[in-house]
């Protein structure tokens, strides 16, 4: 491994929270048995896809929020789906899902051995508001939280990255990008950042087959954050 | 009082943490007895008003780092003092006493009773990796950091406090400000803002006049954070 960084940088949805737990159970909730043919597992992994999707689209364009993201695809698809039983302070309710994502179960104390040594913040793609809400309702312990929000770009455009570096006032070698989806590792590594992957293979339910597999490119390669506070020396 | 907010945005340097005591000792010890005639914590005073000045000056210029005018304004001191003894290094070092301030008695206690019931985060004229560092050293626990560099405009142009609005997600009547200076407080309350004036009698060090009498005008005049802390409900 290279020299040990200064900072942490984290993705948040998927990386530190379990989304597809906490909106597949929140759509459950709300819909209350009134549409039982509805697989709400399946439904959430189209909904995470949709945003995407969405966000890919924005690149380079005005800011959106990503609550109005969410919300607007998931209008399009309870009306792809035919699903009409939601009213629409139901449907906020149930975008609302996504500033109450549940730590891992490894991710807080994780991030408190590693907050020891280290300054751990977010870069996530999520709205500021979104991911202040959800780290306060988790105790996640950030030394700062960073998104691409404050940036006007989503990852990976190399805008949100050196955003960060910027305002941590480190060089990108002294900063190490933690996250579950490779494409965000990869991008920050192109700007001269440590890497860390992170595999949760769980981020997509018990039926999903995200990529979990470990990469020689990679600084570091970690089962969860306390594997990954364990090989920093925390 | 009005309906309580739902977070509270925290002045730093004078209202959160103590730079008078912090920077005055450190001038002391990086001095070493070379300057026996220098009052430092006048030069301190002096120091922080060049600041000032300084910040007032480059309000819809570009953006300029808070570290570089700290610096700047030491070099010009130093310059009209006729005091030659500091090496490069040594006035980096000076300069940098700025992201090593220590928490007023209070700040912790306070905070962390408040963080139980409201948002809590920075809204500081200071650099982001300023702020970040002085509340990792000093155990702030901030749910979140924002300062000036994030709006590209220091307090009290109305755009600071106004991006933290943004970020927060949050109309300006839900959120307070708390600082120890009454032009910051007065320029949040012109925006909506709830306010919180926090006296700080030692802002100055011991022989310091700072402006601390209570004003109607404000929403919560408050003796230290523990007293804010009480009067919110915590």
């Amino acid at each position: 491994m290279r020299r040990a960084p200064k900072a942490l940088l984290f993705d948040v949805q998927g990386t530190a929270v379990d989304f597809h737990s906490t909106v597949t159970a929140e759509a459950r909730r709300i819909s209350a048995g009134r549409c039982p043919e509805v697989d709400w597992a399946d439904f959430v992994h189209r909904w995470r896809a949709a945003y995407s999707a969405a966000l890919a689209d924005t690149r380079g364009d005005r800011w959106t929020s990503v609550h109005s993201v969410y919300r607007d695809s998931l209008d399009r698809l309870l009306q792809q789906d035919g699903i009409t039983t939601f009213t629409g302070p139901e449907r906020e309710e149930l975008a609302l899902a996504w500033q109450k994502l549940v730590p891992w179960p490894d991710t807080v104390e994780g991030l408190t051995r590693l907050k020891t040594r280290f300054t751990v913040a977010t870069l996530s793609n999520a709205d500021v508001s979104a991911v202040v809400n959800l780290s306060k309702r988790a105790g996640l312990p950030w030394d700062a939280v960073f998104t691409a929000e404050m940036a006007g770009a989503f990852k990976p455009d190399p805008v949100t990255y050196r955003m960060a570096a910027t305002y941590l006032g480190l060089p990108p070698a002294e900063i190490m990008m933690v996250a579950c989806h490779k494409y965000d590792v990869r991008a920050a590594g192109a700007l001269g950042m440590q890497t860390a992957f992170v595999a949760r293979p769980l981020e997509f339910g018990p039926g999903g087959a995200p990529d979990v597999s470990f990469e020689d490119e990679f600084d570091v390669n970690a089962t969860d954050f306390l594997d990954l506070a364990h090989q920093l020396g925390c």
